[in-house]
């Protein structure tokens, strides 16, 4: 049923479109969507994709515009005349997604893009949209919307609607507004075609409905439209007036990219980079991380050389170096996935910091006791040296406990400070629990056996 | 704007509640949507909840009832009886909330449920919703949705559409079918709303939709909706005939938690907790992950138990374990976390398993050859023993080459035999790539010094 791209595909449809051959290159295209066709063109060279994009119709080119790679659309984009890309594409296009390509271009392009549309409203809702932060709110909105005034009755209402529908393409929601555009409520399209005609829109509206102010960061607006499961939300400004709508499926990515990033900065990827990336640019991304680990491991090398002599008279004390620098990672960086995860969800609870420390303190005891005497266990078992034993065992319960709370401490400090948590996860807390881990082992070596 | 839970609040409101003070109690609620009143039921004891509840219709009780974590919900139910959970909440309920609770009970008390159900039409929705897997688009979708037949004129759908949306509360898209009920596409209430009467839906209907089969995977439903920015897919079964629709809202739930999901196994984590979670289930959740790291570390033991010998003369060589262990870690879980993420995202692109492994080689020299360096002019300046120079950089490339390989192919071949490639993210990769890593450091090391 889905689209499946292959290289096969992709050779023919190039060879069609080479070769001019309309027939052939309409049945390939046949039924796809356009994020299909604009997956083709992200796998396309310049040439082919401007050859290729000669097969669509404006609309359906703005469409494709839309769904493709940054990347490419920046390719196809620096290929064109601003007065192409006003009258090709931005004239096809809804307000917000106009806005999304126009803020990809330079400042001077921009300008001439924009001195080339046509329709003046569109125009300026267009200048509008760029006036607000990228992630923000009034970023994510579109201008698009039908609003109704609260003291119309049921026939003027859809007559306006019929007005209004010329530029809208999908209807989510009727809006209500009073006469100073100040937002009342929602009617739904449904409830408008079951009304009598001279009934008024005060009667049917419902009020008490969640708006979002348009200074409001992109992840609070997906948090609230997750919440509330909502499938569009209107926009306000700090007065109550619409501005625009959000739809959740420019939300969806926020969402998604939000879960990402966490997921990217944990496994110590510092730009959102995808395998397909260069590898210029694959490179780039995890340097920063890896630096921090060579870091860590001097330091940790010079931990370790103040103890070369209790190493040289007993260098078993080497053997358990690697379980217990893993230990500390794996510990420090679960709970800090905890409460990462938790802040980001918006669902760590009412318990205060020390709740949650002492939590993270009992769970910490409970696995640190159970790993330690495991591991003391097999010592007993498999080697007779009880200074050993005893060293291993004291020292993983003290670093289990320490990595605990470490990992629980810092992303709950960073995000005090307004910094995201997620920096905390990963390699960054790896790499000090790693250096205290081993600074407590050999402390604690030390005393043993002297 | 959004409503933020606090202690006081929760006091002043519970002493209402047990007052019962119900002009105190609806001034206090006065303007929460239901997403609100639960996160106020999850924080309540049993007792507290059912007295609050008391508060509410019984159509705000069912929309209350879905918002619940499953805990609440699990514990209000059982203070029940199969009669009233039917009459009060299912009967109240949307076909897949309905199925969603129902789903949570034993066979036993949801077959009593069903049982007390007065809309015929509404239990045999719900049943026939119960037969498909959970975490299916069947399992997702709901049986509520507005459907002409194609060989209507406008009138006899409107009218139509007045009947149908009694039951009804939100109307996303009209589905059209034929007389098999075979889905043929959609037609938009504005669309409805815009042609005269007499026109006939096969003039005004858009076909080539996209549509899902009802035993695809939850997961893929989230990947299409995505790519095509759908807020609604219709469900259908093998010969297309049209069974439910999916709305957005269900599945941004499901991208969601298949993103953390892969953050939580690449934190070490294996059951979906949140800190809210008992100190057992978080326990519980974060063992397995670290028996996988005292078990890597005693076999990290051994192999440097191995080399005991060369360690009580050269102890030095203990310095750099840490190093060596950490960087073959991180390496490996940003390699597998490029993987994990492309395979999540389909965006993979066309290259085969061996395009792939070249770029992570390339990849991997070009950070190796940078870090071994570093580290070589480190120890070239602090330390006058250039045998355990060379060791150091030498098992650095080496180790760095071969986590990333490794940490490339593990994921694409788990992926390739349908086990979850997330599972390779984590302490898994980490820990074989620290033996093996500690394995060529010795083996290296041993060379250089005999």
């Amino acid at each position: 049923m889905q689209f499946e791209l292959t290289k096969d595909f992709l050779d023919i449809l190039n060879f069609a479109v080479e070769e001019n051959n309309e027939a052939k290159v309409l049945e390939l295209i046949d039924g796809l969507q356009p994020a299909d066709i604009a997956e083709i063109i992200d796998e396309q060279s310049l040439e082919e994709a401007i050859a290729f994009y000669q097969f669509f119709s404006q609309e359906q080119a703005a469409d494709i515009l839309i769904e493709l790679d940054e990347d490419s659309r920046e390719r196809i984009l620096n290929s064109l005349s601003s007065e192409e890309i006003a009258k090709q594409f931005i004239d096809n296009m809804d307000s917000d997604d106009a806005a999304d390509v126009l803020a990809e271009l330079t400042d001077e392009k921009k300008n001439e893009v924009i001195s080339h549309l046509e329709d003046f409203e569109q125009a300026s809702d267009i200048v509008d949209l760029l006036s607000y932060e990228e992630d923000t709110a009034g970023g994510l909105m579109a201008k698009e919307l039908f609003k109704v005034d609260i003291n119309w009755d049921i026939k003027t209402c859809i007559n306006e609607l019929r007005k209004q529908s010329q530029d809208i393409e999908q209807v989510y929601t009727v809006y209500v507004v009073d006469d100073k555009n100040i937002l009342q409520g929602i009617v739904s399209l449904k409830r408008l075609l079951l009304t009598p005609d001279n009934k008024k829109i005060k009667d049917i509206y419902k009020d008490n409905i969640i708006s979002v102010k348009v200074d409001v960061k992109d992840e609070e607006v997906g948090n609230i439209m997750d919440k509330y499961d909502l499938v569009v939300v209107p926009v306000v400004d700090e007065i109550g007036r619409l501005l625009g709508r959000i739809t959740i499926d420019d939300v969806v990515e926020v969402i998604k990219e939000e879960a990402e990033k966490d997921y990217q900065m944990a496994s110590g990827i510092s730009e959102n980079v995808e395998s397909s990336d260069s590898i210029w640019l694959l490179t780039r991304a995890r340097i920063p991380w890896l630096f921090i680990g060579l870091f860590g491991g001097i330091i940790s090398a010079r931990v370790i050389g103040n103890y070369e002599s209790v190493l040289g008279i007993h260098p078993e004390m080497a053997f358990f170096i690697p379980l217990i620098a893993a230990m500390a990672g794996n510990v420090g960086v679960q709970s800090s996935a905890i409460v990462v995860q938790g802040l980001a969800n918006n669902s760590l609870g009412m318990d205060g910091v020390l709740g949650r420390l002492f939590k993270e303190l009992m769970v910490a005891l409970l696995n640190g006791v159970i790993l330690s005497s495991l591991i003391f266990g097999y010592n007993f078992l498999f080697s007779d040296n009880m200074s050993l034993s005893l060293t291993v065992s004291i020292s993983l319960l003290s670093v289990i406990v320490f990595a605990g709370l470490f990992g629980t401490v810092i992303p709950l400090a960073l995000n005090k400070y307004k910094i995201d948590p997620a920096l905390a996860t990963g390699p960054f807390i790896t790499t000090t629990n790693d250096i205290f881990g081993l600074f407590l082992y050999f402390t604690i070596g030390h005393l043993m056996y002297t």
